[in-house]
């Protein structure tokens, strides 16, 4: 079975909105095993909108359309959709009701536009709005099948679980099962090499790469009759990418870097500060993304200056003078004076050239050094990072809480 | 001219990002004039991609198409290009050399399948992306154009700013000129309350507000025959609503707030350093985003616990015993004490509970108290603010950053 998405509105092809519905829309349909080939957006426009009907239909069996139902004349999903049909439209008595009612309780004045709100296809199913006036509908003629929806999420989404889920469950046939692992510390080319065999031969379940910034997912899907049986051919296929990736897998579905190290932290009853400086707050915020952190770290100095390095954290001045502030040697004074002077058992350290000046051509933009002192061991590490200021950045901060997360399994 | 917008991901079908690229290009494209009447969103699938470029092609002169470059054996956005049009493929060596020259720099491991990115249909214009490995490129055929982008969003905008836009200007017809005018402290319905009878008459120029966490930018659009007049239409709106907002309007075009307060801070002679609790390092974060902070800001200190706000900034423990660590209180001894002991003229704090935890009755999620120091000037300030964790730090951040920005603008 096959849906596809049509959103409607010209709001949508102006670039003034974001289309969220159509992702919504899609990861649910996904889960419930419905394919969606393709995604739609067309705008208030009755012959493109009979164009996107028929392109719609032409390639699904199921059409979710949403926006386009509301008081005004630009209004024109239900009406087109009637058309396209050959359905007349009439007033449905119930849903005038309801627009009069909420109107007087809004005490606001109703213009006759409002009216075409409870103009419905004949024969349709009424999907009723609790959290707006526009109604929404359902035609199913000759095997196809057309749902409109309202296009403000917040009357989009509970329509489409209280009216159209349920609707389509029983249809979908298959149950899907999923597994995300995370990975971190190998790039995505080098990942998909270790699996390759796996990926070309995949068929159920699936595996599904998406790259993230100095990140790597693999989302593995496999479809059953039941959950049972979906989880159960999900299982061995991770279980052959864990033993491939090992320690390149950081966590699985919902687990963050952060969060990952945040736990190991507390299991292994160690406190942890950050000492930074071209990532200048970022590597302390992302652990601070984290909620429960407030367990572990105990705190982060931004020394962005050379007098901070030295008067915060004990960086020897003949440190700087000899090596520069971007330097192995300064990294691993960074982070072994925020440990000591805070207390902590471990102290990670960054201390680059974000760029977009101040690069060389011994250091030269995109040169971080990451360090590590853990109970008193130092360990350093230097990187060789891609991009702008912004890429620069987070990518020392998420190679630099990976590097940390590694140390920390040993321990 | 019209122009339709095909993004190609599976991961967009199943709703795992959002379609980002296609309201940037949609936004564009109408700032340029160029009509958009469809957007499209299909697979990494050889021949329903096919059928896509054949169905835009119908319906317009101009495909930009996102996503597939990449090297993976799913990346077909090329490829079914080139068929489409009867083209081969050849191997592009400039851009095999500076992909050969990313990896040999990031000292990653380059694996055969990389060579796909430097594979381009013959004939084509190679657009250069200087944010990733994967080449752009343009194929003109028959009085159709399409261009296609990298997916990720900091190489697609960038590639379309330089190579998509110069490309596409000299064929649109009219000229459009625009001032974007960026708000912060005051919200978008109080913005444009100021506004109404502006918003209200506009034709041209057109006024568009657009809501960013805790900003609001309003962009002012002028069409004339040429740029001098499109500019000439622009001005008088633009001065108009200056005189209204004032100083909530903190800058214009490609201002951002830390980058307006570092400038301000080398104009004034100023140093700053921050203390931060509840914003994890965010704050600091922010100011080092601006290239030229270096000049002003001399360091930051994340005081997680209480133990480092007192030993690190001096904080009283009858302080933190009496008032809490979230407090007015705290919020001026934190400023007052990372300004004092770095030697920076100012010191900016912020101190709050941003959620999931951690809230009360007396002291509910979202309260947050910022601080400044201004040459030994106490100024604090309390935020009720709204959202989930991520979203209560980053406008705890934003109004700090606007408070400080106001007050050094009083100096």
């Amino acid at each position: 079975m096959t849906a596809e998405i049509l959103a409607v509105g010209t709001e949508l092809l102006l670039g003034d909105i974001l289309n969220t519905n159509a992702r919504y829309l899609s990861r649910e349909l996904a889960d419930m095993g419905i394919n969606v080939y393709y995604q739609t957006v067309v705008g208030d426009n009755r012959s493109r909108l009979l164009n996107a009907y028929r392109t719609a239909f032409s390639r699904a069996d199921i059409v979710i359309a949403t926006g386009g139902l509301g008081p005004t004349e630009d209004d024109l999903t239900k009406e087109t959709a009637a058309e396209y049909f050959g359905l007349k439209l009439e007033l449905h008595e119930r849903s005038w009701e309801k627009i009069n009612a909420l109107f007087k309780k809004m005490h606001a004045n109703m213009t006759t536009t409002n009216k075409k709100q409870a103009m419905m296809p004949e024969g349709c199913l009424i999907l009723t709005n609790d959290n707006g006036t526009a109604p929404g509908c359902c035609i199913e003629r000759d095997g196809k099948t057309l749902f409109m929806l309202p296009g403000p999420p917040n009357e989009c989404i509970p329509m489409f679980e209280n009216s159209v889920k349920p609707a389509l469950k029983p249809r979908s046939g298959v149950v899907l099962a999923s597994k995300t692992l995370k990975i971190c510390g190998i790039g995505e080319s080098q990942a998909e090499e270790m699996l390759k065999d796996l990926i070309d031969a995949q068929t159920n379940p699936t595996i599904a790469p998406y790259a993230k910034t100095s990140e790597v997912w693999f989302r593995i899907t496999a479809s059953g009759k039941d959950e049972a049986e979906a989880r159960r051919l999900v299982g061995p296929t991770v279980d052959e990418i864990r033993l491939r990736l090992g320690e390149n897998i950081y966590g699985e579905d919902d687990d963050s870097l952060e969060g990952v190290i945040v736990k190991l932290l507390i299991e292994k009853g160690l406190t942890l500060s950050c000492a930074e400086s071209c990532t200048g707050g970022l590597l302390t915020a992302k652990l601070v993304d984290f909620p429960g952190v407030s367990a572990v770290l105990l705190e982060g100095a931004i020394t962005y200056s050379n007098s901070a390095k030295m008067t915060r954290l004990g960086v020897k001045p003949e440190t700087l003078e000899k090596y520069g502030a971007v330097s192995e040697q300064t990294a691993a004074e960074m982070a072994k004076g925020i440990a000591e002077t805070s207390g902590a058992d471990i102290g990670v350290s960054a201390t680059g050239i974000a760029g977009p000046d101040g690069g060389g051509p011994e250091k030269p933009v995109g040169l971080v050094y990451v360090g590590l002192c853990v109970k008193g061991r130092i360990i350093t590490k230097a990187l060789h990072l891609t991009g702008d200021r912004a890429k620069v950045r987070i990518r020392a901060v998420v190679t630099a809480l990976d590097t940390l997360r590694r140390e920390i399994i040993k321990i």
